[in-house]
C-alpha cells in the first residue's frame, strides 16, 4: 500500500462516525445563527432539479449514472441514485473509496486511468466494488493489461470517445479504436463499451446549440459503438453525459446511459446558457457585510474567493456575474449587485453597472446569499452543506469530503 | 454555541491525534509511490525562503507576525513563528481555533469582524488566546462595543487603514479615524494600533513599483498612527504587510511589525513581478500523464483545476502561465510547457507558443511537477503537503485544514 493509500484508508475509516452524527441534527436553526461564510443548499430547489432530470431520463428511455464529483456527499448522492448501490460516476478514486464506504457498488471512474492508480483500483475491486475504468490509448491499454496479468485481475474498462474536441478521448473514426478494443479483449480485460462527455456544451450560446451538441455527442459515441460491433467486438454500454446535453437531448437512440452532476445544484454558468433560471440555483454562499467604501459604491463581505472559488466561468458569457450574483436571504437577486472583486476572505459587492450614486446601504451584519458561477468549484471550498427549507431554517448539515 | 461552532469544536478536538500520527512517518519514499495529484513542498526551497524573510525583518528592525492563511499547517507555522506561541496573523476564526489548539496564543484576526463572529471571538479569548480583532467603521465599533458591554469583555482591536485603495480600511486622513478610536477607548475596548495591507503590491509591474508601494504602505499607516497620537490616543502597534512590500521595503520607520504569508512558498504571480525566481517556488502539484491528443500538441494529465485551483493570476502579467508551469521532477521548467487548459480533474499540457510540431512526447505514466499561479489558492485544494528533500524523496506528510 502506498503512503497515499494509507492516509486515504485512515481518513475513510474515520469518516462515517462524525458524518452520521452531523447528519442527524434535529433542531431547525435560523440562518442568522450560522457563522459565515457558509454553504447553503436549498432543498426545495434541489428536489425540483432532481425531479426534472429524472423525468427527462424517463422520457429518453435511458438509465442514469449520476456524476457525484459535484456533490461529494452521500446525502446528496442518495437522492439522485437509482438504488442505494448506484450506479454512479466519479472523477477520483477517493470519491470511489468514500461512496463505496457508504454502500455504493457500481462505480465508473471517468478519468483515463494513470498507472500509479492501478493498485488502488485493484484494492477497490477486491473489496467488492464493481469499478469500471476508462482509457483512450494503446499505451494505457498495454500498461493496464500488463498489470492485470501480474495481478491476475479481470479489469472492466470503457473506451473514452472524443465527441467535441474539448479534451481527451479517441475520435469516433480513429484508426486505433478497434485495435485497442481488440487488444484489451485478447488480453482478457472486459470492454464494456464506449463513453463520452460533451464538455463543450457549457460554451453553447443558445439552447439550439445545446440540442445540436447533444446530437453530436450521441452520434459520436454511437458511431464508435457501431465500429466495435462491426469488428465483432461486444459493446453493451454506450454512455454520454453533461448537464446541458442530458437535459436538452431530443432523442438518444443507441445510447444506454447518461451521466450528469451539476444539474442537482445548477449555477450561474448554467443559467447563462439558459439551461436553468437563476431561481433554480440550489447552492449559494451565505456571507455577511463587514464594511463599506462608500465613495466607491463598495460593500465588503466576508465571502471572498476562498469561499466562491476563483472560477470566473461567466466572464466569457453575455452577462458577466463577477465572482457571484448577490441575493437576499430568500435567494432573490438584490438590486443588480454582484461580487465585482474578491480577495481571499473579502468579497467586494457593487452594482453591476459600476454606478456610485444611489447604492443600497446594507448595514454591517446584513447576511447575503451569493449565487456561484460554478457549483463544482464553489462547493469544493466547503466541508459542509447547510440544508435550508423554504422558511430559511437550517434543517440538517451534510458533510462533503475534500482532496484526493 | 451556534451550530457552526459546535462542528468546529468537534473538528478541532479530533485534529491533533491523526495529524501528529501522520507528521511522524519515518521512511523516505520516492515520488513515484505517490498517487496523483499530490501537493509537494520542497523543504530546501522553503527553508531558503524563510531565511530570506527573517534576514529582511532583522535588517528592517521590526517584529514579524507571519500570516498563516497560506499554509494552514502547524508544521509550516512552527518554522516561521518567532516563538511557539506566536505571534501570527489569521484570516479566519477557524485558523485561530486550529493554531490555538496547537499552542499559539498571540493571534491577529485580520479581517474586519462580523457580528455573527463576536461569540466565537469571545470563546477564543476566554480559552486564553490573546486574540486581536480589526475593524474600519463606527458601525462595527458600536456593534462590538455593545457586545463587549453585554459580555463584560475587554476586546483588543486595531483599526484597519486603506493604504492603496484595493479593498477595505479607513483612509489615513479619514475624518472618522480619530472618532472611532476615541469611541472604542471610551467604551472600554483596547485600541492597540493601526494596520494595513498593500494588496496592490501584487499588481506592481516592476520592483521599483513594489518599493514605492512599500513606502506608500508605510507612510499611510504611520500617518494614521500620528493622527491618533496627536489626539492623545495611544497607538503602540503599527503593522504593515504583504510579501512583496515586506521583502522590498527599504526602510520601515515608525512601523513596529510586518505581516506576510506567501513568501514561504512563493508562486508564479510572485515570480512574474520578480519578487522571486521560478527556482525558488517551493510548492508544486505532482501530476501524471494520462493521455495525448497528438494532432493538437496536447498531453493530458490528472491535475486539473480542482488541483491547481481556478486562479489565473498570471493572465494579467507579461507572461501568462495558464493554469501552471510544467516542470520535471527536479522542479525545472520543461521545454516551455504550461497547462493551457483545465477541466475538473484533467489538465491540458501544451507548448506556450501553441506549436504543434516537435512536441515532446511524454509517455503515459510520466510524472510532472506543476508550479501554481497562486500558492494560497492551490494549497487550499489539498489536505496534505508531501515534504520532499533534494533527492526527490518524500520525508514527511503534513496535514493542513480546510474550510471555515
Amino acid at each position: 500500500m502506498t503512503q497515499s493509500e494509507h492516509q486515504m484508508q485512515s481518513e475513510i475509516m474515520q469518516q462515517p462516525e462524525p458524518m452520521n452524527a452531523m447528519s442527524h441534527q434535529s433542531t431547525r436553526l435560523p440562518l442568522e445563527t450560522l457563522e459565515t461564510p457558509a454553504l447553503l443548499l436549498d432543498e426545495a430547489r434541489m428536489n425540483r432539479n432532481i425531479a426534472r432530470m429524472q423525468a427527462q431520463m424517463k422520457r429518453l428511455g435511458v438509465s442514469f449514472r449520476p456524476h457525484v464529483k459535484t456533490n461529494k456527499c452521500i446525502d446528496v448522492a442518495r437522492r439522485i441514485m437509482s438504488t442505494p448501490t448506484g450506479p454512479i460516476t466519479v472523477s477520483t478514486l477517493k470519491e470511489a473509496e468514500y461512496f463505496a464506504a457508504h454502500g455504493v457498488r457500481d462505480i465508473l471512474y471517468a478519468v483515463s486511468i494513470a498507472p500509479n492508480k492501478f493498485a488502488h483500483a485493484l484494492k477497490l475491486l477486491r473489496s467488492g466494488v464493481q469499478l469500471t475504468l476508462i482509457l483512450d490509448s494503446m499505451e494505457t491499454a498495454q500498461l493496464l493489461a500488463a498489470f492485470a496479468q501480474t495481478s491476475n485481475t479481470r479489469f472492466e474498462v470503457m473506451l473514452e470517445i472524443d465527441s467535441d474536441g474539448h479534451r481527451s478521448g479517441l475520435a469516433p473514426e480513429a484508426a486505433e479504436l478497434v485495435p485497442i478494443a481488440a487488444y484489451l479483449h485478447s488480453a482478457g480485460l472486459v470492454v464494456k463499451g464506449v463513453m463520452t462527455h460533451a464538455g463543450s456544451s457549457y460554451d453553447c450560446p443558445t439552447l439550439d446549440g445545446v440540442r445540436a451538441m447533444a446530437e453530436q455527442e450521441r452520434a459520436a459515441v454511437v458511431r464508435a459503438a457501431e465500429r466495435l460491433r462491426e469488428a465483432g467486438l461486444p459493446c453493451p454500454v454506450v454512455s454520454v453525459g453533461s448537464t446541458p446535453t442530458a437535459l436538452f437531448a431530443e432523442q438518444l437512440e443507441g445510447v444506454t446511459e447518461v451521466r450528469a452532476g451539476v444539474f442537482v445544484f445548477f449555477d450561474l454558468v448554467m443559467a447563462g446558457i439558459n439551461v436553468c433560471t437563476v431561481d433554480e440555483l440550489a447552492l449559494s454562499v451565505l456571507g455577511t457585510v463587514i464594511g463599506h467604501q462608500a465613495e466607491k459604491g463598495w460593500t465588503l463581505i466576508d465571502a471572498g474567493w476562498m469561499a466562491m472559488s476563483r472560477d470566473r466561468g461567466t466572464a466569457k458569457q453575455a452577462v458577466d456575474q463577477g465572482y457571484g450574483l448577490v441575493c437576499d436571504l430568500d435567494g432573490t437577486p438584490l438590486d443588480d449587485l454582484i461580487l465585482v472583486g474578491a480577495n481571499q476572505e473579502h468579497g467586494i459587492v457593487a452594482h453591476r453597472d459600476g454606478r456610485l450614486a444611489g447604492v443600497t446601504h446594507l448595514p454591517v451584519g446584513t447576511q447575503l446569499r451569493i449565487m456561484p458561477n460554478h457549483a463544482c468549484a464553489t462547493a469544493a471550498q466547503f466541508p459542509h452543506y447547510h440544508v435550508i427549507d423554504s422558511e430559511r431554517q437550517v434543517q440538517e448539515t451534510w458533510s462533503r469530503f475534500h482532496g484526493w
